[in-house]
């Protein structure tokens, strides 16, 4: 009953949103559907395939494709009860479900204690097969990420996959922590994320999510701790600013917040390492291993520091010997020592420069993991110097003398080796260069032949406040060039404001489809950004290729293999 | 006596100034030296060579290898007559002269009226060969450039070297000018300058000389000129600021002088088209064919364009709409048109932005074909916006509408061809990418195998105030990078000071000794550099070319044969 069910509800569905490939494999699931059925099927599709494929290839889509969803289902199950809960079903150990991660061993996931074997919704997914980062685990952080899953219909249809009853011992077991480790008071964060390092806390967020959204939700913004997360009481929080002639200014939370006037900027923060992990395999480096996604976009509100320096006392006096604005973060090793950096007085005074004492991220108090309750954000400059966990400023007319600023988060030559490196030769790293990365297609990813087109997004970002001004992308290794579509804003929505020149520290978006390239059996595929100062990124990677696996902003590559079927 | 008076001074400049290779071409001059000679020279030579090839590589050793010089040759002539001027000389017309420029030919120069056959002397001038960029014509302009040939003991050695008078035709045909040729009153230029089109006056300087002195003479200043060069009488001279509520502000220059500070920067100044010559052998574009030298640093004084638009009345009001600042120059074509263009708001008026109303270029009046009387100084932004002859300042809630800024003077991708260009899709270009070029060697020089070792030399710059921190050199075609010593001066002089961030507006100079590679009949060097936002210079022209043949700083590449004596 339960399959005839979908079955039913699955060929009904394929009229209206299936896309060809989806269909297929949809069909294949349905030995009961007729050839008659199968030519009506494909008739419809022919007319409404290529609106669904936009539309199961952007979050906006996804929330159309949803709606025309939830209409099929009220027709098909009309009458018929919502949930089919029994206690008759099997019990399943957390470990039997993560078993389950693939369409090969079947696809599992758990809601509120019920074990789901979702995988003949998989090809149906109106979100494509992001489905699959939720496979072997809890559905709950993916539902509470993508809002469009807040409604009655998307229960309804999960209660049709719903296989067994996780065990209450798994169940109790989550959220569990242990108390004598020092970071067991760190934020609990996101499934989806893709840790690089646990103890210190390093993730990221899968590429192909990460260009979902113009603005990054935080739970999805890369994570770059370099120690535990400390625990901050906002009502005891004190700011102190130090090195000018008054004497310190001490500042309570309240104090940032009704003192100074709230400025928002929306800027992208890139850590120095992003990228590494194409470095790491020319030659290896040191480091976290980063993906392309350890960058990630954001409104960021707080008091200006030009403003809060401004009132501590900063005037012509100071700026005379004034060289460097140093930052000390609250998060500290076992010897006391604290995260600490430093960046270059012009920027923090600039009144250009948007420096801010953030204490607010997309709207909200900003998150444990990101530097609640203040951060200080440097647009336009690499996150190093963007301490989370704000416990001091200093001015001084040093630079930091922190292993961060003197012994870290600098650039080499590539002939330079850990036995010869001279830390003082080189510049600490500020502004960040011109850089661009594909998020989709993955590398490694097929591509059918039938398409026609083939879609490729990512984005592009660079520092300083350099507009991003156009992207290239190949489709053949670099012979030839074609435009791509830029944005600052989601799909379908208006571009936000441009920014006066020089302030630029927002990402873009960026897009392109074109005709498959004939009779190719791989692909490789290449972007590269220009900005407006016309920097441009290099074409590979050896030459730039740093002991530390810093500045990776090499054209990015991707291959794909192009199929038939 | 001639001959035998050259061979004994020769035999002693050997002893103390000649290097290996020009003292083993000096000895075959000589028939008359002897094996014993020839074993006591070698001796001094090996003590003093490396003193020696330092000198004759820099200015500053070429005045002290003329002091040596002058030495010998007090001791080697004294008592002999000074100079041996004589009416039976014979008289040669410039045609003849000219046919002599080669080491083949023979290297003849004119002085004063007297032909010179110096081909003899070519091994052992202490500036090296680049004595043959003189050959076959006048010596003066030359001299005038190189002070250090104003002593009397120059003009003695030059007197042995007389073989002939100049016709009094050629003479006075010198300095005549076309007075129906609109370019007719067009200043004299340099005979060393490279000449890309003589109507308009575009020209540069061989690389090698380019690189001779941080401060770049005007004469040897790249000259761009989109038109004639316009006649100015400073006493009637006006500049009309206009756009701003209060009306037109007309300054003369005294004004300009007196009623605001003069301000002194050093600022390096490149054409967008620099290095097209490159990108054209990729695929043809449309552009004056520049070599490597279509840039060019110097001291540039006069009142800041800040300063004056204060003056004319901008304020906060002024500020909420005003984004850009025209310029239009007081050359003209034969509608009438004046050259413009503009710059972004910000740029002019930023205390840190450094734009001048230049009056003054290296401490003297602004030349004719660089501005005179004065010429607007947009720091660290391509030539094109630093309108020389300015005639016109408008400030406005508009980009400039002229050719230069709308139509030319942009980039575009490599896909991009004549037939779809679309100029409003791109950004008039601003500030310019990091660059940096090898001037010595030159492309398809020979080096000897016994040096031992070779020195590269260069120049490095970015745009935007942003400071070069490092040039990377290949040998072997980028398989592996040396780091090469900056400067931010002349050869054996301390730096200039440091500017402040985001002020660096000139470039560096730089160095690279090291061992010849072994066993390589031919190198090919390659040169990159990093500014400190960490931009890059691309790996290769293909990716960068553009149909204008604009903004090529791709990794500069010379090749160079190791022979065997």
């Amino acid at each position: 009953m339960l399959l005839l069910r979908r079955c039913r509800s699955l060929t009904r569905l394929q009229r209206h949103q299936a896309a060809p490939c989806f269909a297929s494999r949809a069909v294949r699931l349905c030995s009961s559907s007729t050839e008659d059925q199968r030519s009506h099927q494909r008739a419809n599709w022919s007319a409404n395939w290529k609106r669904i494929v936009a539309g199961v290839l952007t979050g906006t889509g996804a929330v159309v494709t949803y709606g025309l969803l939830h209409q099929e289902v009220e027709q098909a199950d009309a009458g018929l009860p919502t949930t089919e809960r029994s206690s008759s079903l099997p019990v399943f150990s957390h470990d039997e479900v993560t078993k389950h991660r693939s369409l090969e061993d079947g696809v599992w996931v758990t809601y509120k204690g019920g074990v789901y074997d979702v995988t003949e919704f998989v090809p149906i997914h109106p979100g494509g097969n992001k489905i699959l980062l939720a496979a072997g685990g809890a559905l709950e952080p993916f539902w509470a990420l993508y809002a469009v899953h807040d409604q009655e219909y998307v229960l309804e249809i999960l209660s049709q996959y719903k296989v067994g009853e996780l065990s209450a011992e798994d169940l109790k077991k989550q959220g569990e922590a242990k108390a004598s480790d020092p970071y067991s008071s760190d934020p609990e964060r996101h499934p989806v994320l893709r840790i690089n390092s646990k103890k210190p806390f390093n993730a990221e967020p899968p590429p192909e999510i990460l260009t979902e959204s113009y603005i990054t939700p935080h739970v999805l913004f890369f994570k770059r701790n370099h120690l535990p997360v400390p625990q901050v009481d906002p009502a005891s929080y004190r700011l102190q600013v130090e090195g000018l002639p008054r004497g310190a200014l001490t500042l309570s939370l309240k104090d940032l917040k009704t003192r100074f006037p709230k400025h928002t900027v929306t800027a992208t923060m890139q850590c120095a390492g992003n990228r590494r992990s194409d470095m790491n395999q020319v030659k290896e480096v040191k480091g976290l291993n980063w993906g392309i996604s350890a960058i990630g976009n954001a409104k960021w509100s707080g008091a200006r520091l030009r403003d809060v320096l401004l009132a501590a006392g900063f005037g012509p006096d100071v700026a005379k010997w004034a060289r460097h604005v140093h930052f000390e973060g609250l998060d500290k090793d076992v010897t006391g020592s604290a995260y600490g950096t430093s960046i270059p007085i012009n920027k923090a005074m600039n009144e250009d420069g948007d420096v801010l004492l953030a204490y607010e991220m997309n709207g909200e108090d900003i998150p444990a993991d990101h530097g609640f309750p203040v951060r200080v954000v440097v647009p336009g400059v690499v996150g190093a110097r963007n301490v989370k966990w704000l416990g001091r400023i200093v001015v001084s007319a040093e630079e930091s003398s922190s292993h961060w600023q003197q012994h870290d988060y600098k650039g080499f030559s590539p002939g330079t080796d850990w036995s010869k490196v001279d830390h003082a030769s080189s510049p600490a790293i500020q502004e960040l260069p011109v850089q661009s990365a594909i998020t989709v297609p993955a590398d490694g990813a097929q591509i059918d032949r039938s398409d026609e087109t083939l879609t490729v997004k990512g984005y592009a970002w660079s520092g300083g406040g350099r507009e991003v001004v156009r992207v290239d992308v190949s489709l053949d290794g670099g012979k030839t060039w074609q435009v791509a579509q830029l944005r600052s804003g989601d799909k379908g929505q208006p571009d936000e404001p441009s920014p006066p020149p020089g302030r630029s520290w927002a990402w873009k978006l960026w897009e392109l489809t074109a005709p498959l390239p004939p009779d190719a059996d791989e692909l490789e595929i290449i972007c590269k950004a220009v900005d407006n100062s016309y920097n441009v990124q290099p074409d590979t990677i050896p030459p730039i290729w740093n002991l530390r696996g810093l500045l990776n902003n090499a054209w990015h590559r991707v291959k794909v293999k192009v199929t038939k079927d």
